[in-house]
């Protein structure tokens, strides 16, 4: 066990959907042991937490800074912290343990503002220490292939993206009820972000898209609703997307969408096949040379590439699912963190988002905030 | 047989796929009789393709003016014309039938310029003949349950609608390589009109998405896209849309999509619920109440309602698909043919695209082509 | 018109769901033209429903004997004639008319009693006039297709055959009271024969994995049951299969599954690749050669064969479903009797199901049923 | 982590497909650690396997009967033990730990033999220690609900089970060409137990069926075949099931099926109503009241039960699979061995499989083998 990464974690206290997420893709691989955190603003609560969850008494933390600057000083100190607190916290936080040289793994998206994520990426650039946003769906084994047959060209030139994010967790006013802990900061634009679904789930569609497709954008034009009266941040969003080199998408996200849990969808269409992939049956990836049927691509099965087999733990037919595919994103920065930690370069194929990603998801909510305001002008990320 | 009633058909000679589907459609409910044709602009291919189809030699005719004139003198002339022409000809050929007093059943979009479209519309409103516009997917069974099931309430106020229309049969060139006879005319401005994907199946989407939501669009959003290099028309369609109201939605249409061959799918959701379709899959209706289960509805099954019973032929878990779905148009044309005949009102349930649909679908078209230009501006339907 | 093949009904009256389907498959291609029928066995009803379907009064008959006489004797009398009567008629009525030299076109199976089917056998064969079995399901495309495939031997030598049809509507004991019409002699042995589920459904899926794969039964072992209180025939039965030449198979046909509305589905396996096709998605099949991915065959889409598209009226992803199925018999049946009346051989390519088949699927039950009352013993067709 | 169930592991050395799945079930939820092992019966594979797991040296045996010993004796022994071994050393290697009142945590099947199972049932009923058996798949969310709703009436009377567990892996001779490590010892009889197909999954099938509906078994009738030349047990069997109570049921067990990775499914049907589920999408459950629409019940969404909440750990549509179903009942284990050290009773909510259904399973594959060496003559269970 000597050689797990020490983990820290900040937020993630009790009735913390995100946290116990991030804990156990933190053990699926048993790369990491957490022993500190401050798991909750409320010091009672993180107490509370820390021992549910068989922490130290001297390493539950009541203060982040506190954690930061402890565990920086004492021997067998953590190596990692992840940070899963409301969104703008990440960046106070981050900068705590960045400057200390301690590894960052943070929620998405990277802040609330962005400001912040503009010197959360240059903190993050100057720091000797790794930054490793939890863009998870991106860890999927499907997604890692579909975006190895998309930069090998089989697809050829890319001409149409569709990518939606359909929920329907918001559909009533929830969180002016109080029937749901978690509606409350994610649509309060003070912890949140000025973005509602756009920011908790329209950053994951555009990031799953980029990263897929290896596109860059020029410019968005964005129609977002506040459906739910009272609402004070978008819960519904349409972005009609314009890629550089001339491809050209659309992004959809809503938590309004009734019938839809979780339903994360990508479709690619190039020159000379499509890909398909839904979050919700992540284990197949559908792939149509043109002119010839539609094939079922199995993550470790017939029509498996490397890349996919390299970050999949079971047979075809024995499905993974979300919590595997978070793992990966854990397992991909054990790596690069024991290279560092080696003094070694980052091994070539070691795939996870980075602070810039983060970057451009903010800056992708901002746009949309922006665009929508101007009546869907076309605006570029700023 | 004496009663069927006696139908002539303009274009739908050989190797016109839409000709022989309305003929089928036609057949399968016994109401209708194919008894004369100017079935090709060409003569002899007219000749041939009436001989073909068993026409009597002195009704088969190698003009449409002529065949309206003649038939409109004999006894025994035809009592409604399937018009089934490339765009361009709907108008010339509807008007010298209509203004005969022949019921008129065309096929969509209703013209390929929004100028004639308008002279169409005024024209079949002064004439006492019928206008029947086959935008066939209303014919679906699902499809008039989800209408009904909208107009009940049962989604409650309609806040988001998606629908898209993809398919790959544009992927390559193929009407610059002359290997596909169907591709030439339909990108064809001349012809198609100004609309590639968007006159061709994007007006479909339209039409099926305000057939079941009984919504009238504000104004659109387009940015659309010719991919294949020497394409005259669109190829591929982004569109937002804002529906008065309050509702908005999205719409896609393309033909360059590998892996869809006719993947139309609408998805409306509402305050209380949701409904999908998927016109690959008629027979099922997939509906979720708001925190209930979802189901799946089937035709003529366990929660199929008498709005979709009435226009089924089979019972559940028998499939019925395209043709039926064509079919029911003609029956409905047929009911109101024959209450006119018999001086009758037509019967409140019969249901059937009108000129007034086609004239949207038409202004649609021309506002996504307006706004397009202008760099996806909002526009208003003309 | 004059072309038509003149055709004759018996059974199919009011209610009765399998004479409309027949009805609506004759109309289809425009092949055949309704024009006498002995509709029902009650005379006023017979006449009612001549009248509703446009018979002419004096070839609308009391009684199909009088029919067959008369029809055999005046100028322009049915060329064919179609039964769907209940079973245990199927051989009278045949015989009246295959003895006058008119085809037949019968519904499944074939008869109610294994010594009728014998009979029919004998002079069907000595006939000179055709003798058609609506084993519908062979009519599908990818049916055909699928054929095809095992006959050229892309899945290699068969394994293993999977079967299974599934339906729910007799969970409940309806013919006991009276709120089914079509229960009530299809779970009356004097009228459908000793096989309930068997012989309603199983023949169904017994001839379907015969026409796929071409294999022959050696023996079978059957375990049948009645689920419901006080019903007379088997509601359900499980039978193993074994084929000569080594292939095995398990047969499940059931009326009392809910949730199944008509879900008869094949799978087939060999030493190369595997298949499987389910009725109530006829548009597709799927297919795996051993060791690659799985790909969705579409009907006439990429993937199709000449066999399949030769059987199909609209492109790909444009759904037939039962009905086109259906029809492509009476199509394939209209080509053999132009093909007679021609003095003509009837094309190689022309498939439909004969007395032979359904002589074999009445052994099949009739089998079934004696396996079953000796413990599930292995017998073979009688 | 002082409070982690301190765990060993015999076999599972490198190449071990189900240690490594055992190894990730007992860290999911942080309950387990492995400390020791006996990776391999060849001693530098196992010194090599242990190192690469971290284990420390002297706790990385080079022989079980040592490592049972040892660990009994020291401070900071193992507390449980994981078998992960082929079939045949389940119980010599179970027997060293039970009777040093080691809980087991043993693979299925039981043992390779009848006598052994018994043997070994009867030393766990006597031993104080638990003994689990990991059926896994009775560990998923969406099969403990179908359990639950079968006990509560839901789907009334059980008249049918439909199970089926179809692989393709062993379609070739991979395990003569020595292209497979696994295949060696799964189709050695010596090793694996006279059963092939029916010992490596077709007990996973009967325990599920088993599991769901609560029935216990009267008789059956097998019909297995070794279709692949040289293969020395079964790769297909057909089993009819007959249980008591009036329960009938049909099992299908397959490893030359192409297109299946790992097809287990199960289909319960009763008087009032259907269950459908399939390993590969687990997350569903499909549920037909009887005249109602079929509804997609999902695993923590809408329509899903408490008694599966408890052993999800993500909301729905973050899909769980294999890994969690797997790891629930590892954590299962951990509830009822907690309970054990406290000398309190076993929470009354535990589920896991035990040596009983161990000793059915076995019994299961006995009586297949007995029943098809008698031309399928129904047995019992012996």
């Amino acid at each position: 066990m000597a050689d797990r990464i020490r983990l820290g974690m900040v937020g993630g206290g009790k009735d913390a959907f995100i946290g116990a997420v991030h804990r156990i893709a933190a053990r699926i691989d048993g790369e990491y042991e957490l022993v500190a955190g401050a798991l909750s603003s409320t010091p009672e609560k993180a107490q509370a937490s820390g021992a549910a969850l068989g922490l130290a008494p001297d390493r539950t933390y009541g203060d982040f800074r506190e954690m930061a600057i402890r565990e920086n000083r004492i021997k067998g100190g953590i190596e990692a912290v992840a940070i899963v607190t409301p969104n703008h916290m990440h960046y106070p936080v981050a900068r705590e343990f960045l400057k200390r040289g301690i590894h960052v793994i943070c929620d998405k998206p990277l802040t609330s503002t962005l400001p912040d994520a503009r010197k959360l990426a240059k903190l993050a650039h100057e720091s000797d220490a790794l930054f490793v946003l939890t863009h998870n769906y991106t860890g999927y084994p499907m997604v890692r292939q579909a975006r190895e047959m998309v930069a090998r060209g089989e697809l050829g030139k890319i001409r149409v993206v569709q990518v939606e994010y359909p929920q329907d967790w918001l559909t009533e006013a929830v969180e002016q009820t109080g029937t749901n802990k978690q509606s409350e900061w994610r649509t309060d634009p003070e912890r949140s972000g000025a973005g509602g679904s756009t920011g908790d789930i329209g950053t994951h569609a555009f990031n799953l898209a980029g990263f897929v497709t290896g596109l860059e954008l020029e410019a968005l034009s964005a129609d977002l609703q506040s459906f739910v009266p009272g609402r004070r941040v978008d819960d519904n969003g349409h972005v009609m997307l314009r890629y550089k080199g001339g491809a050209r998408g659309m992004l959809w996200c809503s938590q309004v969408a009734p019938g839809n849990e979780n339903a994360l969808r990508l479709r690619v269409y190039g020159e000379k096949g499509g890909l398909e992939w839904a979050q919700e049956d992540p284990n197949y990836l559908w792939y149509t040379p043109f002119g010839e049927p539609k094939r079922l691509l199995t993550r470790a099965g017939s029509g498996a590439r490397d890349v996919a087999a390299r970050v999949s733990r079971t047979p075809g037919g024995h499905p993974e699912g979300y919590l595997e595919g978070f793992a990966n994103i854990y397992a991909e920065a054990a790596r690069a963190i024991r290279a560092k930690q080696a003094g070694a370069a980052i091994p070539g194929d070691v795939v996870f988002p980075t602070v810039d990603d983060g970057l451009a998801g903010v800056a992708f909510v901002d746009a949309c905030v922006r665009s929508s305001a101007r009546d869907a002008a076309w605006v570029k990320l700023a």
